[in-house]
């Protein structure tokens, strides 16, 4: 008997999350699922690890096809311990998320749920993660369910290259208007601290400015047009253009 | 009169560390030099930032050609802080590091040092991130303040292609054998955890393992032979050749 494919799961708003509870059962169609996932908010994590200190993980959840831990550290700290720590075999699919708020363009870098994409996709794994562009506590994510079991089901049996993740961010919409393969679209984050009542002491906030909203290959244009945007990353960031240039350097 | 470049400094060791003073040091044989580093160590803070919680900037040196802020947040939040509430002008150039331990391959993704020379880039302003593969906490970085102070001036000269950013390390020896000018390695880290004495509780720790030891274009092959490793690297993420495959999912 052929064995069910093993889904790791994780995010960066912390196990109770209602994104990755919606998550998780989505993927309990599609095979076994283990959850480790942060014991609270890692938002604006990226790939950040827990160096020095040590990071517990607990057992919260023991089902049939269902076993949850939380950990105290960051989402990449996450997935380094389930697939060291927890799992049986390695599994066959990483998923992050369904985090509250878009991933899109330059903002990726920034983000737990993705640096948990990342390290599944660094541990050889094909990684997907999803997000919702919305700030809402309370969401509806009836309308992204479908196209989630979609896509996790087409990379179980297609895989990904190597060195090669998924970022999928839906818009926030009642019934999606289609799908679009895209890149990451250039912007900026802009006025991005506001002062607080203590002097030299700001507060994060900002709003991202898009370089190119008219461009429609991008994520923001897909997102702009309630369609889901479906971004393929890469772990090597090497700009290879460049190298032959800079070889002047070379000694 | 022509002003001298400005150029912002700031590292993932923190202010006090011994990499960011021979850094500024050499900065300042080529600028004015601002820098806003975190006031302690922030190894494997990678590109996260403080949301919600209110991030402090002190100023700790004004003297003619330096001023220096200590910062409570990352490495990007540093740099985020020193646009909007420090420079006087848009800077020429940002550097990060020298970090205490080498940032090549996957490891740069962890990277505090790469993270602030990421939020440089997309700023859009040239940026490059220097690294020493060492984890001694005092070390000799007189035979890299040549190759910094050069690369650093080709840069100024030069600059670099927008959402490109550099990322430069060097092996830990007397005297350089030449500069390469590479991609990241592709590898592994294993073994990452060490059990604790408390169950459940784990150190984080590993080693890395070099996939292609012997592909002279890489990074990890540059350090290995006593070279200096300079990577260019993309803030798109995008894997472009995958785009077309992954057409078929489209609607």
């Amino acid at each position: 008997m052929q064995k069910q494919p093993l889904i790791l799961i994780t995010n960066d708003d912390g196990l109770n999350a209602q994104g990755i509870s919606e998550l998780t059962r989505c993927m309990q169609k599609l095979g076994q699922v283990i959850v480790v996932a942060p014991n609270g908010a890692r938002s604006g994590s990226a790939c950040s690890i827990t160096p020095l200190v040590p990071v517990t993980l607990t057992l919260e959840r023991e089902e049939e096809n269902l076993i949850a831990y939380s950990c105290s550290g960051t989402p990449v700290d996450c997935v380094k311990l389930a697939f060291e720590k927890v799992v049986p075999r390695e599994p066959n699919l990483v998923v992050s998320g369904i985090n509250h708020g878009d991933n899109a363009s330059i903002s990726l870098h920034y983000s737990g749920t993705i640096g948990a994409v990342l390290e599944g996709c660094m541990k050889g794994v094909p990684s997907i993660g999803f997000s919702l562009r919305t700030h809402k506590q309370e969401c509806d994510f009836q309308p992204y369910l479908e196209t989630i079991e979609e896509l996790a089901s087409y990379v179980l049996k297609n895989g990904l290259p190597q060195g090669v993740c998924l970022n999928v961010n839906f818009p926030e919409v009642p019934v999606l208007k289609g799908l679009s393969v895209c890149r990451m679209s250039k912007g900026i984050w802009q006025s991005e601290w506001k002062e607080t009542d203590t002097p030299g002491t700001y507060l994060l906030s900002g709003y991202y400015k898009n370089l190119e909203p008219d461009a429609a290959d991008t994520d923001y244009w897909a997102l702009d047009h309630g369609k889901t945007a479906v971004t393929p990353l890469s772990l090597d960031m090497t700009y290879y253009p460049y190298i032959e240039t800079l070889k002047s350097l070379q000694k």
